[in-house]
């Protein structure tokens, strides 16, 4: 029996995130085929155009149908439930190439096996949708590929008709998420890459701690920085995924909103926010100040080094030319210009710089984490601006890089920290997404996801009269 | 009432190693302040003339009286029980420079406090008594320093008069426990610093897996191979030492002979023995065997990779000149013209050569690990030949580099492998000394301490008619 259109009996609408379809398919009220095939539908969309670079469906299929035969068997139904989950074009797919979304790996050869991070998500009941776009290589946070063309930012489209970005480099994978087509986005954060556009998209996106997730078999962009991590729709989501990536049961630190003590850094991090960016961000630590917070500026000078530390290219440059150098030789005029111009950065690096680099990040990690202690966590605009249009950035190489380097500032630095950082969004409905990064040191993973779920609860609560109506 | 000369009880022997000699103090046979004025009587004579750039005397003698006067209090002893122990100039000792034995830092200032190692040890109740010589910057396996003379070693004099080289870098810190001036000697191990001078001398050195060590306050050679451990007189001793160094509780994995199941490499380490050494090694094996002991040949080809890997100069070049360059710059004229001209290799070196070098080195620890699987050990002679003389080295570079790579050349094996290795005496009373090797992955400490003590007690046996004599 068909149920009335206006129904607001919360079994009648579509799932809201990860754990509420989960749940649905648990108790018998969707099928995972029935919400895999409303997800496939969603990445026959014209917004998903650019969004994968190759499709998984009928192996996507094979895993939702599996799931639907052990529940009607009454086994246990997998932590994925055979939902979909997207992949950056970084990680290996068993008998698929995966190319970073660049011509010069066009000709790759089908992986022998999955990666790590894949098998765990696979084992874990997942159904792999597809490989996702990127910005070649990962090397960018603005998600211009030239290759494959760039996806549009598909939440932007509804408040605003110019074409905007849609960050970078998991670009493809935040699409598929805010679209639809996945419930989950598996990707790679070497200086924002998760973050940067779930905060563009309105999604959420938590870097982990780096040595907590696997790396082998995926392409690096810098061995010291990357980190596999996933984008989401909530942080319980967050929370789910992060547990399977790393094989680890996580206890989000849950403190109510008023035992919270939080830091808002004084250095870099504030500069320069557009006029939405800064509304956004003043608000929500309005909200968290009305339910009681403390939340005091802590000047984080230390901040202000990281730009000499980088002067170089720092990590990324000498680790990716490492790694391209003998490809470069071979097929430069198959890479994005851009990117092989800042891979280059790399080459003029020596040995000792390279080690010298090393030893000035541990002192610098050690001088942050010193002033960190006794905070549950940090605030900060996870971007300091919203999504650029697309448009004016395809010719204009300094604007690009300048834009760049704005929208990595803030995410970069918990990189640099070896830390973890979750962005959730913290605009108001119909308003230009923002996020918020809330975010700590190395092993702080637990904490800053208790953090998140009491401020994604906070802003929730502040928002349901405007969603209301 | 003085013991008869010719008694053998044992209570009347002076202590055989520093296990002994702490059960003396806490039985009461011996005090504290009479081993340590034995030692630093051992220490005015001419063999250490250049084993200690400083002595710490007066601090030394309070440390043992504080043990006495404990005791009188019958207050615990503790396990150094206020009994020698030499420190190698590279690591700070509260009030006193740290020098390296290099002239460059001859300006040094005192340091302010002890390194956590040495630290460690005064904890542990240690007398400290001095800092002692060693390679410039431990920048050699010869022992040889034109700044502070090159102390002789001690052990081959009474079997051929011309002076030999001690080994090293750790050179004065050997000599110190072969003349009774300590019981142990703290030192460092890059490529063989420690167990090259206690092969040489006659003397246990155990290399540990680098991590379990702390290394801070020490003047670094390599930050990726230097290991932070020490020369003792018997593998029990080491087993002593280092669990005071590493601040854990040893179990050394201790088997009958019968039931051992070594590996003898097929490539590089048995190359070129000289006469002493292949009849020492030799014999060992044969006592092994007879003991029933599964020997097996284990052709580990990997190890002939090595030389392409440190074709650069590899870790020690790119990292020293990292530590070295601005000091370079200011005071070439202070070093050692072939410490400098080695550490000079590393200027050349791209941060994409260093990277590449960190990756080629996992994947060569990946397949000499799987190559190793289902060996309790490995064996090996530490140093291909014996001490060799002194005169030749100081005028011949050429012969001088030569000599030091092959004194390198098996020990430097276990630093590049991240594993641990420990030196035993295997030359019969009366001969030159030579090493046994027993080696293995990282984190096989307890493993090759137990397989130490197996042997070092068959070893013991085999010989004991020999010491009768």
């Amino acid at each position: 029996m068909a149920s009335a259109p206006h129904s607001t009996d919360p079994a009648d609408l579509p799932p809201r995130d990860l754990c509420d379809a989960v749940q649905a398919v648990a108790d018998g009220r969707s099928s995972a085929s029935a919400l895999l095939q409303a997800a496939l539908t969603a990445a026959d969309s014209p917004a998903n155009a650019r969004a994968y670079l190759r499709r998984f469906d009928a192996q996507a299929r094979l895993a939702a149908t599996a799931v639907d035969v052990a529940r009607a068997a009454n086994l246990p139904v997998p932590p994925l439930a055979g939902l979909a989950v997207s992949v950056k074009d970084l990680f290996d797919v068993a008998g698929w190439p995966t190319t970073a979304a660049s011509r010069s790996l066009s000709a790759a050869l089908p992986a022998l096996a999955d990666c790590p991070a894949v098998a765990r998500l696979r084992a874990a009941g997942a159904a792999l949708t597809g490989h996702t776009n990127l910005s070649e290589f990962a090397y960018s946070g603005v998600g211009i590929n030239p290759h494959h063309g760039t996806p549009v930012n598909p939440v932007t489209a509804s408040i605003n008709p110019t074409p905007r970005v849609p960050g970078g480099s998991t670009s493809g994978g935040a699409v598929t998420v805010a679209t639809g087509a996945a419930w989950a986005a598996l990707g790679s954060d070497t200086g924002g890459s998760i973050r940067i556009p779930a905060a563009l998209q309105g999604l959420v996106g938590f870097k982990n701690t780096q040595r907590l997730t696997p790396l082998q078999g995926a392409i690096p962009l810098s061995s010291t920085l990357d980190t596999a991590c996933a984008i989401t729709r909530s942080v319980r989501d967050a929370v789910l995924v992060h547990g399977i990536l790393a094989a680890r049961t996580p206890a989000p630190l849950r403190k109510p909103v008023h035992a919270l003590r939080l830091a808002v850094p004084g250095t870099l991090m504030l500069d320069g926010l557009d006029a939405d960016v800064a509304r956004a961000f003043d608000r929500t630590l309005d909200v968290l100040r009305a339910g009681g917070a403390l939340i005091e500026d802590l000047p984080l000078g230390a901040l202000a080094d990281l730009a000499g530390l980088q002067a170089q290219g720092g990590f990324t440059a000498a680790e990716s030319w490492a790694w391209h150098r003998s490809r470069l030789a071979a097929q430069e005029a198959d890479y994005d210009p851009r990117v092989a111009q800042r891979i280059r950065r790399g080459e003029a690096m020596s040995a000792a710089d390279y080690i010298d680099l090393l030893h000035a990040r541990s002192l610098w990690i050690a001088r942050v984490q010193a002033e960190l202690q006794g905070f549950d966590a940090v605030l900060a605009p996870t971007v300091p601006m919203v999504a650029p249009a697309i448009a004016p950035l395809l010719t204009n190489d300094s604007r690009f890089f300048a834009i760049n380097a704005m929208l990595l500032r803030n995410a970069s630095v918990v990189n640099m920290l070896d830390g973890c950082a979750l962005s959730i969004p913290c605009h108001q409905p119909g308003q230009m997404p923002v996020g918020l990064m809330v975010w700590g040191p190395a092993m702080a993973d637990d904490m800053v996801l208790g953090v998140g779920l009491t401020i994604e609860a906070a802003l929730a609560a502040g928002e349901s009269p405007a969603r209301e109506r």
